[in-house]
């Protein structure tokens, strides 16, 4: 086992003291540096990107060699589970990720395979294994999943959605048709997310990035219910590892997301956070919550927003710094450097 | 003066005593009906048909042939205002509304003109008085305006947008360009609301589609101040006005809302308008707020969701029902049919 240097964002996720706020980014692997173009240039196309260990690991180091980041996340796609189930994932210029055989019906549903992921998803484990080896606690790694919600939109969509038609028409519908499909997809999320644990992953997020688009009961029916019996399943079988729940949108539902037993919830820039702490009283740890776009923001303005978000989580352990959702292409990586000095510079007297 | 005949819809708003629970449903009077896409097709397009009093004001009527709403909607744009100070609207197959000349600087900003609407808008004002004379008292007359952040929204971007990339870097970047164009544009949506109300408009509704899309601070600064704003001119001129503000993804804002001064806080289907209605202690009154989606489900379905939104609501006055957005062009009109039973069997029981 080598030791792990940094160990800031995993005492942060349980909520012990820290000397400042760690920070990760969501997509701190991506357009956005140019060092990554070039890999992903080098790969081919995107998919030639994830399902390659080396590169993989490649671009998870990239951000972690430029900027003092906390954690590593796994370089990979959401959309690798419903995938490895037969869905034929491709790619559209300009048009985001596609599935070949969308889920259209019961049918369909049952015909859904059964995942080992540590077979069908081989490649993600061996990109797991490579990157632990290449960080060699230099920091903690992240694992993560789509939420079972989320990759379902993509599978009876066929692909990104603007009003969740398709998706939304057989949750209302066919409720049972559904459930099916749901407990089809939590199993393979649950295995997958143990199956990262098994191959290093210290952390794990769970990415619920359209659970925002539910009426507040349909989200506790069709997204939060899974989301709970994955991390019932990860506390048994791998109690130390802490879980971050994130639900872009998912502001309003906050007390009962708390009530799934995970050990952090990820806000996205509508929420105020220290409204979030007050509300949940110090039951979990907090993760967000700058909106992305202050990063075309001048530096000054960037440092005046971390400041406003580090007084509004307030003194004291459980934050841990990061964007509200994913950073964008045309963001300046010397943006990103001007948040993680403020960051640097203003939070230690928050650990006093 | 004519006498109006149905005044549950007005009274919900004040709080007052109701038989039953009042409906209007945004975009009634849209592409879901064939009479109201046969009257667009005779238009020629969708400028045609709303710069144009008579036909405005025959499709505003369709729904309420159809259907016993107890609210008329102005049929119009929500981009008039930016379109009337000379930023040339058009509407793009496919893509929605653009516009010709959209505000990129301080210097366009300082080029807009002041507007008087009853000039500038006159075809708006003419659509108010055609209506308002064809309903001859059967249901009061809502006008409405896009929120300034709305509208800013589109005439920095140029039409609609996925991340809102542009306006968000002027309001960060540029906070006193933004704030002249707020300060602007508010000012024509103060007028041209007072406009409506002179023409015959009975209420007001200030579609707040994009202020979600901000942080918790950035929506005080950017949308709810200049609302607030409106709504105190709006009282100052027209007192007996009941004034409706719905913001999209407000959710987690209402208690700021509330403040505004408004009658009543629309709300989008995220919401537990039971918790809301908790939460704001009848200060106000609240509209909603059914997810558009279910109205994809067979009419059980639809019946069963309009139950559990009276019963979350709960006994007594000041709850008008709604959607949560606007209906859908796909959806079927005898589901909106089986919403309108489901509400008329159901809601009276909550108003004994």
């Amino acid at each position: 086992m080598t030791v792990l240097q940094n160990d800031r964002f995993l005492k942060a996720l349980r909520r012990e003291q820290v000397d400042r706020t760690p920070v990760w980014i969501m997509r701190q692997a991506g357009r956005y540096l140019p060092e990554y173009r070039a890999t992903r240039a080098q790969a081919g196309g995107i998919i030639d990107l994830f399902r390659n260990p080396k590169l993989a690991c490649e671009v998870t180091l990239q951000p972690l060699d430029r900027f003092e980041l906390d954690a590593a996340i796994l370089f990979s796609d959401i959309l690798t589970v419903p995938d490895a189930m037969g869905l034929g994932l491709y790619f559209e210029t300009g048009e985001g990720p596609r599935f070949k055989n969308p889920v259209l019906d019961r049918k369909a549903v049952d015909a859904l395979p059964v995942l080992d992921p540590d077979k069908d998803l081989d490649y993600v484990m061996a990109a797991v294994t490579e990157i632990k080896s290449a960080l060699n606690g230099r920091v903690p790694l992240i694992g993560f999943s789509g939420s079972p919600w989320t990759l379902v939109t993509y599978m009876v969509e066929g692909g990104s959605s603007k009003d969740f038609a398709r998706v939304k028409t057989m949750a209302y519908a066919e409720p049972e048709t559904m459930h099916a499909l749901l407990t089809k997809v939590s199993d393979a999320v649950a295995a997958y997310l143990l199956a990262q644990v098994r191959a290093g992953a210290q952390a794990l997020q769970i990415f619920d990035t359209w659970g925002g688009s539910l009426s507040h009961a349909a989200y506790r029916e069709f997204s939060l219910a899974y989301m709970k019996e994955i991390v019932a399943k990860i506390k048994a079988e791998a109690p130390d590892i802490p879980v971050i729940l994130f639900t872009k949108g998912g502001g309003l539902w906050i007390e009962d997301i708390v009530n799934s037993s995970c050990d952090c919830v990820g806000l996205d820039w509508t929420a105020d956070i220290g409204r979030v702490r007050r509300l949940t009283g110090g039951r979990v740890a907090l993760q967000g919550n700058m909106d992305p776009a202050i990063l075309r923001a001048p530096p000054a303005r960037i440092r005046e927003e971390v400041s406003s978000i580090l007084d509004s989580y307030g003194p004291g352990p459980g934050h841990v710094f990061n964007l509200g959702h994913g950073i964008t292409p045309d963001i300046n990586p010397e943006h990103v450097e001007a948040l993680i000095r403020a960051l640097h510079d203003l939070s230690p007297a928050y650990h006093q």
